[in-house]
């Protein structure tokens, strides 16, 4: 469903000048954060094993500098996967079609296709087939033209990152007390998912994780939930985001099960320490590689810097990860209105697991953070 | 993980006799069902806003003819994703590496490649990065290659498809109990996902769905799940898989909340023998179109033809849809081993909602349930 904050009209403005400021002649999109942002389409929920329809390479919206987009999507996704329909022209193609004929007559109305944009994760089965039917000179990628207009967030956008911020907030707050002895990871990543989607969110924004790690197994952070139940003694990192008008969060915090031990409360005030040195570095200007500089260093002048495995964060709009990444090798400044998280780590297996995470915003002022969950140290059961 | 019970080197053998074949010099797959197939690397657990990492376009696995598979992956994914690890040879790319250039050395182990496939649903990006660093004279899609291997499923396999479609059968006896006015529809969407992972899924196979249609109200099939509660007079559907061993389920059923009026008994009574008939045209030979003529024809008869919308179904396997396709347009001879849904259902906004799905396997003697879920009316609340 559009949303009537948005102009779209605005945003595809904005991408065709800058496909003709670099000679694309056509770009194709899948049904994307891309294509939302640019159309208002809804991306429909994954799924884990592929699901696939006759003529699926063909679903995605063309668009020509100065030309109102045509979408072409298979019956099965007009008929099933878009409750609330498309604004523009759809071409459908029925099963028993011919999926590349109809591409090939769609295509003809936008003439010789010098360079062809192709969003960054379409199929290879697109690239391959619609390469076939307009012979472009060149392919290249869309995210670098798409990118830097949907990094700067508007203030409607804001809105929305922060209402996705404030419910897993308010998830947080009930989920605190429920972490006890007994119950399982499994029980609270699903009260979790279904809290979030019951306060409105459209989906979780990635796999919802729940996982213990400390002293009594060396249970590492790469198996994001299981069965087991909590004990006394573990520390239970959460991770999870939900998703507002598109735009997802991206939320943790630690909750240990029992008193903690010195460990613990020492890697605890690190991990939270590191957070708040990285929000401290933001500013227009400096570099996501400074900010995760200015995050690290903490950790590593703390002693854990083996620990912090993880980048600092990454940018978060309508897509999890975005660019520009927290992260070392990323020299990108930052500019006011883009939104990232900031999440530090300690993960040792068999010692010690902590982790916060927050979205922060880039203002002329510095970094502010969106959600409001404190970050003090919660004991559980 | 590896399954002990798969000889990946048989199948990688099978898929190098297929390339030399087709004269595939080399075939990229990123993390995908073709790629544990062929080398036991588990899938991540898909996010509705994307995650990446850079370099993230190198991630997958690289196979040419008589040589062992060589993987390439982010750190990221080394590092958080795959903690039941690769068996193989895995070259790294870190934050600070230049991507092209890492990949660039490993293809150079591969010598001049003509012919160069691609997962059909690998990024565009990487066939742009790709073919940039190895000049391909054509680039092709990997389904023709792969497909024809991953349809006929062994008995192992046909082991893990039974199990996954009979944990969906004790869920459902499970939730049929709870199919009550009052409930909604999201509470039963958690409860089954939930009981999923309880029993053992790896994740859900797609996205859970539950919808209530009926006189009530003209809610369409295309609203998967919503916070409504159940009311008395309306059909609530069900939509849902699990995933054993890598292997999905995808199972249907509908229950009525209250009496049901004659319409519902009527377009029941059509649906179940809808599919009966669609099961009794199964044999080794009739192709996908035959089977779902048969299943349609009993619902045309009836009355409700422009009511059932869908395709009959889908092979399925490691993933939920594979071709071929039960559907109109796909004149695929039906083979001993093949694992596919029927599922007919009637669709008809403000009327009346009714679905079924089981998933067959064609054998000598024709088709055999694996689902053992009856297909009996149930009555809930």
């Amino acid at each position: 469903m559009n949303n009537p904050e948005f102009d779209y009209a605005a945003r595809r403005a904005a991408l065709s000048e800058r496909m003709d400021a670099k000679g694309i002649d056509l770009m194709f999109l899948p049904p994307s954060a891309d294509l939302e942002y640019l159309t208002g389409m809804h991306r429909r929920v994954p799924a884990f094993g592929n699901v696939g329809y006759p003529h699926h390479w063909v679903a995605g919206g063309l668009f020509a500098p100065g030309q109102e987009p045509v979408f072409v999507l298979p019956r099965m996704i007009t008929e099933f996967d878009l409750p609330d329909g498309v604004v523009g022209e759809v071409v459908t193609v029925n099963e028993t079609d011919d999926g590349a004929a109809v591409v090939g007559s769609v295509l003809g109305r936008f003439g010789v296709v010098g360079t062809l944009a192709m969003g960054n994760r379409s199929w290879a089965q697109s690239v391959i087939e619609l390469s076939a039917l307009c012979s472009p000179s060149s392919v290249v990628a869309a995210e670098p033209v798409i990118n830097p207009l949907r990094r700067i967030k508007s203030a409607a956008e804001l809105d929305l990152m922060t209402a996705a911020c404030q419910l897993v907030d308010s998830v947080m707050a009930n989920i605190e007390k429920k972490v006890v002895p007994g119950i399982t990871e499994l029980e609270l990543a699903s009260e979790v998912s279904y809290q979030m989607s019951a306060a409105g969110s459209r989906t979780d924004s990635f796999d919802t994780a729940v996982w213990s790690m400390g002293p009594l197994d060396d249970r590492d952070a790469t198996i994001r939930v299981s069965t087991q139940p909590l004990r006394a003694g573990m520390g239970v990192s959460f991770d999870f985001g939900a998703v507002v008008g598109g735009y997802c969060s991206d939320f943790g915090r630690t909750v240990h099960v029992g008193d903690p031990g010195a460990e613990y409360r020492r890697v605890y005030d690190l991990v939270m320490a590191a957070q708040q040195s990285g929000i401290e570095a933001v500013r227009p200007g400096v570099t996501a590689a400074e900010v995760h500089a200015a995050t690290r260093r903490v950790i590593v002048d703390g002693g854990y810097g083996d620990h912090f495995r993880h980048r600092t964060g990454h940018c978060i709009g309508l897509d999890v990860h975005e660019l520009p990444y927290i992260s070392e090798e990323d020299n990108t400044p930052l500019e006011e209105g883009m939104t990232f998280t900031i999440e530090p780590s300690v993960f040792w297996p068999g010692r010690v697991g902590v982790r916060v995470e927050d979205v922060i915003v880039c203002t002329a002022d510095g970094g502010r953070k969106l959600n409001e969950h404190p970050t003090t140290m919660v004991i559980g059961g």
